[in-house]
């Protein structure tokens, strides 16, 4: 299958693109490398020493005798994506070409503003390029779990049947997103919806749980390695409490720590993804997947990295902090993930399990984290 | 009270200055000019010979013995927008500075992209400028009925209380919007909806019904008239008819005609935003307003249309032309509007009586909307 990554430096874009390459998809990829710039401009970098495009590409020729096609571009500029599709014409395009950062987004209006166009544009015209010469192509599209909030309800995958004053329809489940960047994923949702009723684009509206970890089959050397961000900016639950570990910072919960949130292994990121690509939507169809493992509070998490931590000699230490967000730090969560588990997802290992895998591999790099240990602590806050 | 009117040039926007002035506000606006720039782009005019701004102020200010102040500007400059509400301060400011149009953002990507930024982030300028230089100012923000599409379920004012799977919450009521511009419109509420939590802002957010209508106890005289649109991308359902029946145009409903939605007179809208200005919001209060007299059938609005056109020795032939739209064209309907009833909102004339003074007026311009009539039938689709 041709299958097209948007954001193919990404954390999770490189990772894809080396996974599915390995399956035997022909793989190509689109990147501005902006994630690199503004991990930058926040003065951090990524724990492992990730290497040039270049480097990258032929470091994989060299591991797994196979192509990887690289494509410079910004998925702002509507003639090059549409020029793009046109040439490429993939069977799947996976759009990982988004500024995936809440705090980023918090900083100011231009910073609200650089992450809603970056987001909302560069998906639009992906479907407009769809439409236009690639109408068959499926379009996996990552959203996140946060677009849902935390509803006092069960969270369904999408949609739900509901009845109010004694009349029933099935509509899309209320969105209640909690930064200017989860709002992005939710006005990506609606447009993407609209996409498909109007030209009836086939999708897979991914709403994925936090991603963790830094091992797949595919990294078989450092050069092959992808990014691991720790910052308050960029890094994300686990991998933030894993690198604050690994350097004998505090691991910091926000607030009380009850905030729930559904979390998925890299490794099974990858596998979900590839369900979805190599078990494409129907002919118009629109579907939602709910993608993580297990639903986690964070002061539970906290818990379970200080466990491992401690079982290679890191003190492991948990502090909770002021929460810089505002946000529910006590309810209800259950969501729905169903349809994944339905065309044969299984989480590979447990938690703590792939714990034992991310803590010594990031230990090669205390001295990358120990450099940066400064960003963090968070400083962005959401009433500023 | 001292109003900002956002987009001050437009059709609401140049009635609301005037009707607030004269109702003693003190009243300050904004245009970035463009809906003429927009109009002229389609190859069409307003029926209505309107001033330039200028002569505009002049006008009022001759007639009425007050000042309007104008700024000549873009929301989407980000200090621009900071740099006004900072110098101003307004106890209000009335967002009508969005462009207005489905067909428009239905041309194609770049149109499409240009509605979604233009209304997104001048939106988010506006909140961001408020938060940081007038955090007691109450938005009034303009939505649109359309937000909510046409579901299967009455529809509340914004909000619903919803049981599911034996659970209860009060949640946004979940929206279905029918092109790139009602997305903006939905973008716009879930931004707002966020800002409110997260800053407290003081919100209207107004989910207008369809306005029609040329006349408001201001427009005493020609060169205070607003704009008027009456071609296919701007002009809405009663006013196109009217445009149609002054010229022997026949009346055209989309389709079967069974689209059902909300309408209100000019006058009743600009009764209903002073209605919201005047009674604001609580303190970190955000509130939803239905806004729309009564409902009809767009088969039924041509009918009235064209039974009031032949009281004036129109012909008033209705032909139903193929819909150029993907809209439910036979469809339940039933929105609550009770918000503004009970802050006294009262529809000042029947439909009927309105049309009696909107189609002799608009006779007076036969000849400006006879030079446009070729961009009365709709070539813009939405699946094309």
């Amino acid at each position: 299958m041709k299958v097209m990554i948007m954001g193919m430096d990404g954390y999770l874009g490189w990772t894809l693109s080396m996974y599915l390459a390995d399956r035997g998809h022909d793989v190509c990829g689109v990147d501005n490398m902006s994630r690199r710039r503004m991990v930058a401009e926040i003065g951090s970098h990524s724990a492992t020493p990730i290497r040039p495009m270049e480097k990258r590409l032929e470091a994989f020729k060299k591991a797994f005798n196979k192509e990887l096609r690289f494509y410079y571009g910004d998925l702002l500029e509507t003639n090059f994506v549409r020029l793009l599709v046109k040439k490429e014409k993939p069977d799947c395009i996976v759009h990982l070409g988004e500024i995936p950062s809440a705090p980023y987004s918090m900083i100011d209006a231009e910073h609200c503003n650089k992450v809603q166009i970056n987001n909302v544009i560069g998906h639009n015209n992906i479907l407009f390029a769809i439409k236009d010469h690639a109408p068959n192509c499926h379009l996996l599209k990552l959203g996140t779990m946060g677009e849902y909030g935390t509803p006092n309800l069960d969270i369904p995958e999408g949609f739900f049947e509901v009845e109010y004053r004694g009349r029933k329809d099935y509509l899309p489940f209320p969105r209640q997103p909690g930064s200017w960047y989860h709002l992005t994923k939710v006005h990506d949702t609606w447009n993407l919806m609209f996409a498909n009723k109007i030209w009836g684009i086939r999708a897979t509206d991914v709403m994925q749980g936090v991603v963790h970890g830094l091992n797949t089959p595919q990294m078989v050397n450092d050069d092959l390695l992808t990014r691991f961000d720790f910052d308050e900016v960029f890094g994300t639950a686990i991998n933030r409490f894993c690198a604050q570990a690994v350097i004998g910072h505090e691991i910091t919960p926000y607030g009380k720590g009850g905030q729930t949130r559904g979390y998925l292994a890299l490794r099974d990121s990858m596998q979900c993804f590839t369900l979805a690509i190599e078990n494409p939507p129907d002919e118009g169809e629109y579907r939602v997947f709910n993608q993580f493992d297990e639903c986690y509070a964070v002061n539970e998490l906290a818990e379970r990295v200080s466990k491992v931590a401690q079982e290679f000699g890191l003190e492991g230490k948990i502090w909770n902090i002021p929460n810089p967000r505002i946000e529910a730090e006590e309810h209800y969560y259950n969501p729905d993930m169903k349809h994944l588990p339905n065309l044969g997802f299984k989480p590979t290992y447990t938690l703590e399990e792939e714990l034992r895998i991310t803590i010594p591999k990031l230990m090669e790099f205390k001295d990358r984290i120990e450099a940066k240990k400064h960003t963090i602590d968070p400083k962005i806050k959401w009433a500023a």
